[in-house]
């Protein structure tokens, strides 16, 4: 019975075990899953992840023309945030998003400006020397917004290199991202993994 | 010999067993902690929690005197996030912060348009019965900007109900928060807890 009760709880302890470092493997994970075509599935879960800013330059600002008259929220997954953080370099396997939102309003109760809409589109960079070993820095570019409005396309195709990535080879702050433009990396950079008084409010 | 491997085996699990338990009750923690004088101690990790939206009413379109001259970056904190996709409404211990950052450039290769400069202050808010049960909604505002600008204060004191409560109370969307400008939050509002296809595109 003694031996019984041994094995029933080693075995649990197996599962428990397991179980925690299902998790424990998590934390090295990347964020996105290529299909059998080398296209990108589409990320679903991206608003739980690290915002860094939201770039906006509006078709009243430029002619009725802008290139990109929506907002744009930027999103960065958490584990290349941490690893920016403790390193100041991309990791394989980063992946930024890109979520459009149209100009919802021009004035408020708080005064005139731009007030966010609804969401329109959505696109993703991805570093990855694996799976984009020819382009520029190993960055690679989707879009799944689908042109017409409506549901956003399940998967997506990298970018031509001329259409994306020679604009943030030339003009991105840090390894072809704009991070002149998303405070939140300026001050994750090369931070570190701790809280202390001093980059606490740099977090 | 066999009862002291029984002995081990069930303190190893005791131990695994506990551990995991802790993870689970954190999942009901609130993410602010009040001092002893009843003031908001500073939240720290809000980089890490949901983002929302940012409303932006520059002075350039408020004949230089906007009343939020800065771009608004507003957070809420997961647990609070989560509880909201699946009731649709505010729990007790909802905080969201609205992190300041300043215009920085007007212009960049992508177009004209308003760009994040710098972090210039921090404010949040919390929905708590237990701690402002006198307040419309029992929310509370808070404030730690320093305004001759540089660090920020390590507490915030409650804001008097006329100077933010009152305009929260009559113009925004959902129970004193304004999700018209939120569209994250719209999407999110009693959307349910899990990932399906009908409600990906929402999240």
């Amino acid at each position: 019975m003694n031996k019984l009760k041994y094995i029933l709880v080693m075995m649990i302890t197996m599962v428990i075990v397991t179980s925690c470092n299902e998790n424990s493997n998590y934390i090295e994970a990347t964020y996105f899953t290529m299909d059998s075509n080398g296209e990108l599935i589409r990320p679903v879960d991206y608003r739980t992840w690290i915002y860094v800013g939201t770039p906006l330059t509006p078709n009243d600002m430029n002619n009725g023309k802008a290139a990109f008259p929506e907002f744009h929220n930027v999103y960065i997954d958490p584990i290349s945030y941490k690893q920016y953080k403790k390193t100041g370099t991309w990791r394989e396997g980063t992946i930024l998003i890109k979520e459009l939102v149209n100009v919802g309003s021009k004035a408020a109760v708080s005064g005139n400006g731009y007030f966010m809409g609804e969401f329109i589109g959505l696109e993703a960079t991805i570093k990855s020397k694996e799976h984009f070993p020819d382009e520029p820095g190993n960055w690679a570019y989707f879009s799944f917004t689908n042109p017409t409005g409506g549901t956003l396309a399940a998967t997506g195709k990298a970018f031509e290199t001329a259409q994306c990535n020679s604009c943030h080879n030339s003009s991105a702050g840090d390894d072809f991202v704009f991070t002149q433009h998303y405070p939140v990396l300026r001050a994750a950079k090369g931070v570190g993994e701790e809280v202390t008084p001093e980059n606490t409010a740099k977090r």
